[in-house]
């Protein structure tokens, strides 16, 4: 039980809400926020005012109204001089970028990872050496509000710590500290797990935009998921909630790195494509998925057997979870996209026979629209929140 | 984007919030409620006099403080004044039962269902007239702020029809609708899905108290289930969220009902128990359940196995639902009740199989706290939602 808002908190949320909507929509009117948020011109430009003094928007004529009579004035988040730095961390990948307020990648680096042991350093090391060669390079007015990274592995909420990663190899890595221990910015770094982020990112920004209840489904060497139930992230009791990739589909089929058999990720993965199509060793990633897609398009009988068994899987999986969560919204992303996007009339047959009629009658499928940079963007957002939820408060601790 | 609320929205939200507190919690002192909610001692003593006022609540002198000085009134809910009327359909049994503000039954009656063949008047009449009964014996200055039934099956939130429930033989049923009309209170009668509402049931008065992130089995002759999830009902898009009874475990397993095959239902519902333990035919229900378990129990061996192999699969079925919800707490009810108990050891060494280890280390199996009464428990809080979102509001309209 608790009370409701102090005048204090409102004014807390009527910012950040202004602040989110120019965030994620782009420059608005001060007339379409009057009316988008409901509230009256005079409190409106308050808020504006003091988003404008705390450096967070600006205030500009529009472009041409095309009408005649003096034009609303125009709210746009300060994007070059307000931003986050966003860290990827893939199996095959390492990517860093500075992100300005409204979304706008303002400068990146990626590097490829081996697969191979994990250590902290082989991680944190060329992160930080990206962060501080784009750091060098900003203005001396700019301003970093958050740091945030996606993580392939399941990470604790209560400290941030990399728990499992059975593809990535790491268990219990306090990768959130040493990295901002390592960047040496004064500010922490907040970590998620990549499928939930990216998720998020589809949701806010991407194909899942104003669809409250969505399964995002992340291929990778693993598989991962992200849920949006009722337009927050599932999460769970610490933070490890939308591990579909380990939703046991085949009782006693493939093993699983987690140390089960069956699970979606050990019969869907790369690993389980590959080797039905007989090319498990010659080739990894996602060149090699798309090679076998592109071999069955081309007529190849076992590369069309491979894809359809694992689209046949998939369609399993994706049957379970709309059982489970009836989403609006399935979205495939990583190499699932190309799985799905050779196998749809797979996938669409199992869901027909396994999902519950009323359950999937208004369901779509579609792919990621942020493609591989969904875990990227899902952790610029993750790095924003704080700002977003209260803008002024963050930036007095930034030093601006 | 929405802005904060307004004046009138935050007192609405205070008088809900205390009339909440006092319904759930039972009679509370007013120094209480001003530490609980935060708020200063004024505005406890206004939103008590407003929900005074309209017969919501009386404050006494507690019995007995044993302490010096002027004691703390107590804040009571008028429980023998307001009430709602809370249903059960169940594929064996129709419950009606008057509940008072607080969740004290005041009064029910309760029939045995035959199954077979379904149709809306034998569902509708017998609870019409139990309704009828017990209205009949109210006093004049009681009033009814609400109607709720659960209903064995899938109920469209958008309608509140039943649009599955293959174990009831019930499809597009309007159910609400025509109870209302039956009825003749004036009132609409809210439906949700049986298990949905235990597991609401569970979370706010049973085993799940104060546990945000739960799953709730219902074994029945089919399987339901019910998730909270980050504090919430889960949902989904239509409402039909949390059919974990059919999400396959078994593929090629036994048919179910739904028309797929080794659905979690089918192969740990009533039927797969019976038919394993070579008693199907002979008896069924709950009765028929307990025999089994008790055979397995004095050493049985067929009861044993039979036993086992349902664990078996439950337990793969928990397992898929850690991995994919992370909930701190399982609770088994209905027949899964005795089967869990029957079968803890299979059940758990599933798990250590199949569930993410940190998934699984926070995790909690119990049995329905509630017992079978959890479904209507569940209606009655469904039933009492409205006053306790719009205290004043409702009361006006339900003309006291």
């Amino acid at each position: 039980m608790r009370a409701g808002p102090s005048q204090e908190e409102i004014r807390r949320h009527n910012l950040g809400a202004l602040l989110r909507h120019v965030h994620l929509s782009g420059p608005t009117s001060r007339a379409e926020l009057t009316s988008r948020m409901g509230l009256n011109r005079s409190t409106i430009m308050a808020l504006t005012a003091d988003l404008t003094a705390a450096g967070l928007v600006r205030e500009e004529l529009p472009r041409e109204t095309g009408r005649a009579g003096r034009p609303s004035l125009v709210v746009r988040p300060e994007s070059a001089r307000v931003y986050v730095f966003a860290l990827d961390v893939g199996v095959d990948r390492l990517v860093a970028a500075r992100v300005g307020l409204g979304g706008t990648v303002l400068d990146r680096r990626e590097a490829v990872r081996r697969r191979g042991p994990f250590s902290l350093e082989e991680v944190v090391g060329p992160l930080a050496g990206f962060a501080r060669q784009m750091h060098r390079k900003t203005r001396p007015d700019t301003v970093c509000v958050g740091v945030a990274a996606a993580f392939s592995g399941g990470v604790a909420r209560e400290d941030g710590v990399v728990r499992f990663g059975p593809n990535m190899g790491a268990a219990d890595v306090p990768f959130g500290e040493e990295m901002s221990r390592r960047l040496g910015l004064g500010l922490p770094v907040a970590v998620g797990n990549d499928a939930n982020l990216a998720a998020m990112a589809e949701h806010l920004r991407g194909v899942g935009v104003g669809c409250r209840d969505l399964v995002y489904l992340h291929g990778d060497v693993g598989v991962g998921g992200g849920v949006i139930a009722g337009g927050a992230l599932l999460g769970g009791h610490q933070g490890f909630g939308g591990e579909v990739g380990h939703m046991v589909v085949n009782p006693g089929g493939r093993p699983c790195g987690c140390g089960s058999h069956g699970c979606l990720e050990a019969e869907v993965g790369e690993r389980a494509l590959l080797e039905a199509a007989g090319r498990f060793g010659s080739q990894i990633g996602r060149e090699a998925v798309r090679a076998v897609v592109g071999a069955a398009d081309r007529g190849d009988i076992v590369a069309q057997a491979a894809l359809n068994r694992v689209g046949d899987w998939l369609g399993l999986g994706v049957a379970n979870l709309v059982n489970v969560f009836n989403p609006e919204l399935v979205v495939f992303g990583g190499m699932l996209r190309e799985v799905y996007l050779g196998a749809a009339a797979q996938v669409r047959s199992r869901l027909t026979v396994d999902a519950l009629g009323p359950a999937r009658e208004h369901l779509r499928l579609r792919t990621s629209a942020l493609g591989d940079d969904a875990t990227l963007v899902g952790a610029a957002e993750l790095a924003f929140a704080q700002v977003l939820a209260d803008p002024l408060e963050v930036l007095t601790r930034a030093g601006s």
